[in-house]
């Protein structure tokens, strides 16, 4: 357990090291909640394609895959300058800990783009195996923040 | 006029090498629509970002600028696989010259993501003169697709 948590530090680390905090700012609530939603959409469609491609249900094209994984990897860090203080009302499904608890949710965000970042690498590969693999742990990082700061 | 010709012949072959067709499908044309503004609503949030440092109306941060720009790089690839064929109805502002004149809206599309591209190089120098530029010369693309392919 010590060696995997010392690598898990070191992932942490990286990632604090490479994904600053965006500094997006946004006059209206409502501004940030469509940028933040705009986001999710896009790497959400991207992201489908390769689980579509790794469940089998779209041929595997190394190419646009290593494309999709590429935009994943770019979009998985913007969402989050949307969730600036005040914006937790209007037409969002988004949950108070995202604010109560913005330590955990800061970490999710964190775990999410260690994976994207990993499934891009896999993705360049160009061996299907490894696209599975990356995406399954990705959706692993999505269903996370989902289940603790998505309402249903 | 000849070399310049070359020049922009050698732009486009390499945008066209760079940028392949997303392979995104979709299985609504809500969907494809609802895909295409998230793209848009995203690097417009992005880009607005830099345009404000470029106006002196944003402290200039060369960090911010070259993550900005890198997002509104990768983020201009993005949002034409969502105008399929059959994606004109519906809450869109998009055009029917997009589909009737499908070669100039392609070309649009490709000075956008040439521009995005010198873009992203310009936020990595660190220096505002250099954003300045940039940051007009993508303006100047946004204008041009919206101009001709964005109703009112």
């Amino acid at each position: 357990m010590g060696s995997i948590q010392k690598i898990t530090g070191t992932l942490v680390l990286v990632v604090s090291a490479s994904f600053s905090v965006n500094a997006q700012q946004f006059n209206k609530s409502e501004d940030a909640i469509k940028y933040r939603k705009g986001a999710f959409t896009v790497m959400n469609a991207q992201f489908d394609q390769l689980a579509s491609m790794a469940k089998g249900n779209l041929p595997y094209d190394a190419k646009v895959a290593s494309e999709g994984a590429a935009a994943v990897e770019a979009l998985s860090k913007l969402p989050w300058a949307g969730f600036a203080e005040g914006t937790d009302k209007g037409e969002t499904k988004a949950r108070p800990e995202i604010w109560t608890d913005a330590a955990k949710f800061k970490d999710a965000q964190g775990k999410l783009m260690t994976e994207t970042a990993k499934l891009a690498i896999a993705a360049k590969t160009g061996k299907l195996e490894d696209l599975k693999v990356a995406v399954s742990a990705t959706g692993g990082a999505c269903k996370n923040c989902h289940e603790n700061f998505k309402s249903k």
